[in-house]
Formats: C-alpha cells, structure tokens, sequence
C-alpha cells in the first residue's frame, strides 16, 4: 500500500481526468466539468489552458445557452487532428479504423478473412497494411497516440501474445511484438471480448453500468467481464473465458478439446448442426435459420430454442455467479439471442437465484459486431488518458 | 470521475494505510513504513505520532537490530485497546470472537446450532448474550471500534438483510438491523464465504495473492471471489455464489429448488448420500466418510471420487472463467479435497484451458472454520482502517 499521491502527480491526474469526461461525453462546459470533478472554476480554467496549447482540447463558445449571465466555454476533443488506429483479428474478418478523440471513426476499413487463411506473418501483413494506408490518408499535422488490436483468442496481459486462438488455429504467436515491428509504434492487444465488454460499458447499451458481462457470439462464444467498473483480468489476463464453461457434461465436442462448453452448445456451430444447415457457416448461416425459424420452419425454431436453453444455463450460472446489472448479447449472439430470449428467459427463471435474477437486465449490443473494433480503439487512447501531455510529446515526435 | 484528492484528505488516507501495514504485519519499524509507504521519515514520524496519541498504536525500541546506528523505532498495534466483535452464523454452529487491531484472537467462545433452531429472534438472541458477555470482559479502557457478522446465505450489500439463507430457512431477514438495535452498536453483515476469501488473503494461505476464488464447505458450498485485490460484489452484492453454478443438468435436486448444482453434486449433502450415511451429518459424517475410505472403505471411497470429479467440474469452469492464481478449499470442502485431489485435478486438467490451469494452485484454507469469523472481524475493522482518528474519537464517545 502506497501513500496517497503527492501533489506533483495531482496536476497530471486532473488533466487525464478532465480529458476522459471530454473524451467520453463530448463538448461539455467548464461548468460542467468543475461540477464533475468537485474543482473550482479556476482551476478547471488552468487544465483547459494546458491541454488546448497542447492541442488535445479547443474551447469555444456553447451555441445557445437559454441562461442569463456569461456563458461557460465548452471544451472538446481535437478529434480531427489526435486519433488512434483500432484493428480487429476476427475468425471470419480483419477491421480496421482511424478513430479520433472523442471516440469518432473518422476513417473504417474492412476484409473478410478467408477461413483458411491463419498463418499469422500472412494475417500480420494484411493489418499492417491497412494500418499504413490510414496513417496516410491521415491529416499532416494529426497525431497517432496509440494502435490497438482486437483479437478471438487468448491475449496474455502485458506483452500481446495469443496463447490460443481456437477459430484461427493459433497458439503462442507474439502477434503484439510483430506487429509493433513491422509498424513501428507499440501495438497493445486485447480480447476480443473483453474489448467488446469495455466499448459497451464506455458508448454502448452498457453506459454507466458498473456490473456487466459482454457475451460476444463469433464462429466460438467469448466472454468479457467488468465487476466494480473494472475489466475482469485474473492471473494472466484471461479472466472472462466463459464460453468454455462446461454447461453439459459428456456433451458436444467443442474445438477445445473439452465436450459440452458453452460455445460448443450454444455457439453458431452448433445452431447450423442442429438446424442441418451445415452447407453454410457463419454470419450468414445464422441469419439463414433465424429467417428460416420466423417463416415457421419448425426444424430452424427447434434449433433456435435447444440452443437457447443452453444459453439459459450459461446465463443462469453467471447472473448466480457474479451478480451483474446485465448481460449484453454481441456478435451473433445477437441474432441467436433475440430469436431465442423465451428460452433463454425461461431458464434464467428456473436456475437463477431471486436476489440475482431479479434485477439483471439481458440485453442486445449497441455496437453489434463493432464492438471489439471500437473497445480496441479505447485500449489504445488509454496512454493519452492517462498521461495526455507526455503522451502527446512522445507520439508527435516520432 | 472526481479529481485527485485535495491535500487535506491525503493525511487521513495516509494515517489509514500507515495503520493498516501495522495491523496486517504487526510491529513495523519507521524506517520499514517510510519504504513501504513511499514517504520520507518525518511524515511517518508526523503520522505514528498521532496515531499513539490516540492509543492506536504504540511505539518502543527494537529488540535487537544487529545494525549499527540509532535503531528505527517499531510500531506496534495496541491490540488490547482497541478490538472488535466477530459474529458468524455458520449452517451449525454460532461462533463469536473478540479480536484485537492486528488481528489478535482476545477471546472465543462458541455454540452448535441445532438445526432446528432456526427463528431469526432466537438466534439473534443468542448472539447478542455471546457477545455481550465479551464486552463485559474487556478491559474498562478498552474500545469497541466496530462489530461484524459473518452470515451463511445472501446479504444484501449496504443494509445487511438477509435475502436467503437456506440452509438456515430464512428468507428477507434483516439481521443488520435487528443486532444492530439489540447491541446499540452498527453491526455490519457479510457472506460467510466472502469474509472467508478476505480473511484467506489477509491472514491465511492466500496473503498477497490479488486473484482468489475461496470455497467454503459446509452443508452447502459457498463462494468468495477476490478479483484484482477486490471482492467480487456485483450489483447487490451477492457475487461468488458459486455454489450454485449448475454442472449437471438435471442431476441432484438442490435446496435452492434447481438441479445439479454444484453444492447439490459436490456438498457433504451428496457426499453423505453416496456413502450411504444418511444417519449422521455435518462435518462428523463427512470425517468418519474420508476416515472409512482411507481404510479401504470402497463405498466411501467411490463416493468421494465421484464428489470430487463434480469439485473438478466446478474448479475447472472457475478456472476458465476467472483465471484465479489461487483456489482455495475451506469448511469441509477442505477434508473432501484433500480425499479426493487427483479426481480434481485430473477433471482441470481435461477441462481447464491450458494457459489459464498451467500456473493456478489449489490449496486448502489455513484458518479452517474459522475463516468466515477472522473475516468478519477485518470488516469489523473496516471504519477504522479508513478513517483511524474519526472512528477512534466515536467508538470512545459511546
């Protein structure tokens, strides 16, 4: 246990403070922001001051206060001119996207990833390729403070490896490490599913929400968790891996090499087995059923609801577990979600605890497939929130 | 978001956290918190000063120091002065402590519980003369900084009703209150199993470990979760009931009206049931069962593998969900991991995922039973580890 701060680390605490607010609400006034933080006007004033010669924030008048008296300046993000690059290695897709201060994608490039195409120097190429062309188009005198990666597999805290990526056959690949290489700027890799939990939480359905458990559906099911406001790590940065919580023992056979996970019971795969629609995969095959299931095709509706009610246990087990406000639906879960909330309703009613499941919300993703897009650009604002004018100094010197 | 903390807060949050190195150590050296604490030695000076004069700490000159020099004086808690009241409603038993700042057991006395003995005023009754008889012994000088209670069932966070206790048949109780009014005194309540994680990670085999989950065994299987250093709460503050994640769809009839919890499959309920000895119970039962197995028992010893495989099923799935460093078995989940380890670990090994099993161990509670009640007493001790002075000046006024 540390002392409390001293009062020189105060100064750069209330600046990234001030910056976060700017960051995640937009324009607010000096006003505003003295009331949210519990400081005076002068104060706030002094922050401002150094962060706009910095060109984090500008300050201008509101449009239209409806008040008497002198109007509080609004302070907002330089957008435009500091931004991050976010990536995304999905098991069907790469993503990329310039994402500017303030949370604005200014600029979003997408390539399905061919299924068979998983050798991580070919996947590594294709990013840093897309990442370059954006850096271009970028303005001459924007700054890029941070690149961030999405990624469906296991991400070890600290350095960015990928323990395990079971949908693109990965296992222990520095993907971090080479891609920081090959582009020459640190690349912080996260989850996909924890990035997508962290995006929800910060400008999806999740906002404001301390307690929350993200559910992202993509070929396996991953899981994102933040109790008490803050991203569930554990040990080595895997917490949250709750697509392979064993619901059904003895059950199917999941690519894990366990039977009857989460994922391998309620995940798209096993929708398309059991609806006998194994000629097409992914996205589209999920859409297909859920088409199929709401014309009254009663194979498709079978399906949907056995696949549900496994997703009830799972949801059951985790409201029973950790207590959240809610759970977000993202990916395609989504679609299998909605098609299925009956059953997964049902079971939640069953084999959930009354003080648990009496106020959890279940609910669909603001960000659908975005998310872990939009959490991996978060991830990679996170040096210029913490420390934005050193941050800042570092990145427009390179 | 609010700021930093302005200066004149900072003094109490360092008088807590100087405080708090005392009572978690005990006798610290100056020279120890000024490195500890990242403070020069007139500030810690400054603090211990105030700190003895209010009677919270003492100061004398080290034993031997086998350095040269003037020695660095040690600070040591005044464990006899100042003390709180541990409370703890287990399944079968009413235990109640008090124990000294810096963790000292002063006193303990404690009651089974015949399970029949279930009225709410009853218990609360018996609590408050144990308790009562404490206070009358402690010295005249002494103060009572605080009272905790450690529960077997849900607690709502904040006001300390019980929303379910079924192994106690209590169903919205509020026993906060109730002991609060019966003593004159605030008395705050937690889980059993949660205050049995704090106290693992505080004084047991868990110290310094930021990522825990705890298990306690007894009639049912509770859970504590310290995540990051924090306890898992969730919304209302029942997070960590594990028990009653589901492993076997469709199996064992639970208390809690499901099937095939994990308590319901692996609680000294199904242990005793396989073992065919319904005709005793509780903790006798499960040591005479474990005592008849390493005999050669084959009735007893199936029934503990069979046990452990459902705690291997459980352990794993916490395993991949939580990507804890440690799990730790207390109560009699300690004597049923003990007999049944290789069935555990040989179920993890199957189940859990390579990068999160590779590092977590599993170990038994080094506080036993009583984990629960030492927790109880570290909650009890919240107030003043927060606010040293302030809680000190108050508990005195009574």
């Amino acid at each position: 246990m540390r002392a409390a701060p001293a009062p020189d680390e105060i100064r750069t605490r209330n600046l990234a403070v001030l910056l976060r607010h700017v960051h995640l609400s937009g324009p607010v006034s000096r006003a505003e922001l003295a009331e949210r933080m519990g400081l005076n006007r002068s104060t706030i004033l002094a922050l401002t001051t150094d962060l706009a010669a910095a060109g984090l924030v500008s300050e201008e008048l509101p449009r239209q206060t409806g008040k008497a008296g002198r109007p509080s300046l609004v302070v907002r993000p330089e957008s435009e001119r500091v931004f991050v690059l976010a990536l995304d290695v999905g098991a069907d897709r790469l993503a990329v996207a310039r994402v500017g201060l303030g949370g604005v994608i200014l600029d979003r490039r997408e390539t399905p990833r061919d299924s068979a195409a998983f050798d991580p120097d070919e996947v590594i190429e294709s990013l840093a390729v897309l990442a370059e062309t954006m850096i271009d188009t970028a303005g001459r005198d924007s700054v890029c403070v941070g690149v961030g990666l999405a990624f469906c597999g296991m991400v070890r805290q600290g350095d960015g490896v990928v323990r395990y990526g079971p949908n693109i056959g990965w296992v222990d690949v520095p993907v971090g490490a080479k891609l920081s290489e090959r582009l020459g700027v640190r690349v912080v890799v996260g989850n996909n599913a924890n990035l997508g939990a962290l995006a929800e939480r910060e400008r999806g359905v999740g906002a404001g929400v301390r307690d929350l458990i993200y559910l992202h559906g993509e070929v396996g099911i991953g899981g994102g968790v933040i109790m008490g406001g803050e991203l569930l790590g554990g040990e080595g940065g895997y917490g949250g891996e709750v697509g392979h919580m064993i619901v059904n023992p003895g059950g199917r056979s999941c690519r894990c090499g366990s039977r009857g996970c989460l994922e391998a019971e309620a995940g798209e795969l096993a929708l398309i087995a059991l609806a006998g629609r194994a000629d097409r995969t992914g996205r589209a095959a999920v859409e297909a059923i859920v088409d199929a299931a709401a014309r009254g095709d009663t194979i498709a509706r079978d399906a949907l609801h056995q696949v549900g009610d496994w997703l009830g246990y799972g949801v059951a087990n985790l409201v029973n577990i950790f207590n959240p406000t809610m759970v977000v639906f993202g990916g395609v879960l989504r679609e299998i979600y909605l098609a299925s909330a009956a059953q997964v309703r049902s079971r939640l009613a069953v084999n959930g605890l009354l003080a648990v499941r009496e106020r959890v919300r279940l609910r669909t993703s603001a960000l659908a497939d975005d998310a872990p897009l939009i959490g991996a650009a978060e991830l990679a604002f996170a040096d210029v929130l913490t420390d934005p004018l050193q941050t800042l100094a570092r990145s427009s010197g390179r």
